[in-house]
């Protein structure tokens, strides 16, 4: 159990997490930091946090185990600020959905005291706040956790056990692995969702069914967080663009030649990749 | 009240709108056609259809109203193969997801003595099979419902007239024009959320959330569908792409500039109007 859990940043995921942690009592007492105390009071009422601070370093020195839920642009720099103060063996870690910078600059800079392991619930939603979060969010979803050549095994040991005890599986890899294959499973899926959007003339909303509002869903997503996330990760997007283009250029080929067999072929393809995500 | 009506293809749709006019009292008798004895026994037993039919002359011959809700390559034969043989003032339509051919080719030879108003219902899913109808599918949903320069003014009410009766709610529209409207509002999303899973690694499948899973769903429709819409409307659907790749060329190089205030525009142009879809 852990003595003292601080989650920095009490929306949907770090709301989540403090939740999931009182209800499967992972951890004794939850502190919160937030920088706008009505979320704050709010948090508390929802008993995702038992104390709420509004100062960072104060409630993360005080943590055994503190976790960043917080923009990807901010993650680094608010841990490298608090981390001076920590306990001697302190574990932090963060839920940001890049993982190569982050975890690159936090490396380069923290001091020898504290442990940092990179994470990354694959668990959000277009939805923010802490009214959203709920103690189940974790279950069953994968959490990605990082490992370098940097990384005590006995850091990440705890990071694993971490989120295994708030319900999540979890799978190790390397932070460079971890953002080409998010580029693909979801920073490209957000672009093109965002696109889709982007191209129709809202004269034309009237005419949108299920299959739009799905496709289009993430796209609701808030613009500053996946500002951030896209700047961190644009070179895997710009690979991950082009492989999607190959896709669309195989479908403007077969339709340019109204080619029955290879339409067939593209659309089949994808309905068994597709159908085999449900199991 | 409908005498007869003769619902061709008893499947999501197709068994919807039998469900819908028993349900609403809309028809004294449906009768349902389809090819194969086993979906159509289910489609009787779940109350869609009062008889069923193998033979489709037979079923439209004694039909006030016959709606087709079959793949679109096959509704205009199926029409222009049973007109002849049916009552003097029976009324024809269809549920189709493209509109220009099918209008097209069937005003260009029906015969005098039968209607026909092209119809579209939009209230489809990934899901096929009359186990998945239900009696309020249709229920404050849209259907197009097309007018062209030969639609007589009395078939374009009762068409109309149909399909309020069962719950949706009517646009009227020229058939090219729908044709336009739905290369971007449901076959260029449906494309590309096969290019998107088409550019998937497999290995990558335990990584994708709920995001990737919304964006593609519509990829699990049947090919064999699809590839008869995306023939019947290629030209429009070149054109949506081509609309598509605009807003792509944008992202490209707003990521290529890392430019900030670039990436923040299109994704917050793109919320705002994803936003305005929920209400």
């Amino acid at each position: 159990m852990i003595q003292t859990l601080t989650i920095v940043g009490v929306g949907l995921i770090g709301g989540s997490i403090g939740l999931a942690a009182k209800k499967r009592e992972v951890a004794q007492r939850v502190l919160g930091v937030g920088h706008r105390k009505a979320s704050l009071d709010q948090a508390v009422a929802r008993g995702a946090v038992d104390e709420p601070f509004l100062d960072l370093s104060e409630a993360v020195h005080q943590a055994d185990l503190a976790i960043f839920c917080t923009p990807v642009d901010l993650i680094a720099e608010q841990i490298l600020a608090a981390a001076p103060g920590c306990k001697a063996g302190a574990l932090l870690t963060d839920a940001g959905s890049t993982k190569a910078t982050i975890v690159r600059r936090v490396t380069e800079r923290r001091p020898n005291h504290v442990a940092f392991v990179g994470s990354h619930p694959l668990a959000g939603s277009e939805k923010r706040g802490v009214e959203f979060a709920h103690a189940d969010l974790l279950e069953g979803r994968v959490t990605v956790v990082t490992k370098t050549s940097e990384t005590a095994p006995a850091d990440l040991n705890r990071t694993i056990a971490f989120w295994r005890s708030l319900g999540s599986e979890v799978i190790v890899m390397d932070p460079e692995e971890h953002d080409r294959a998010l580029a693909m499973t979801s920073h490209l899926p957000h672009l093109v969702a965002s696109a889709l959007v982007g191209a129709l003339t809202p004269s034309l909303f009237p005419l949108t069914g299920t299959g739009f509002r799905d496709t289009t869903r993430v796209a609701a997503g808030d613009p500053a967080l996946w500002t951030g996330i896209f700047l961190q990760n644009r070179e895997s997007l710009l690979g991950a663009m082009d492989r999607m283009g190959i896709q669309l250029d195989y479908f403007r080929r077969a339709l340019l030649a109204s080619d029955r067999t290879a339409l067939d072929q593209l659309f089949g393809y994808a309905k068994r990749l597709r159908d085999s995500l449900e199991h």
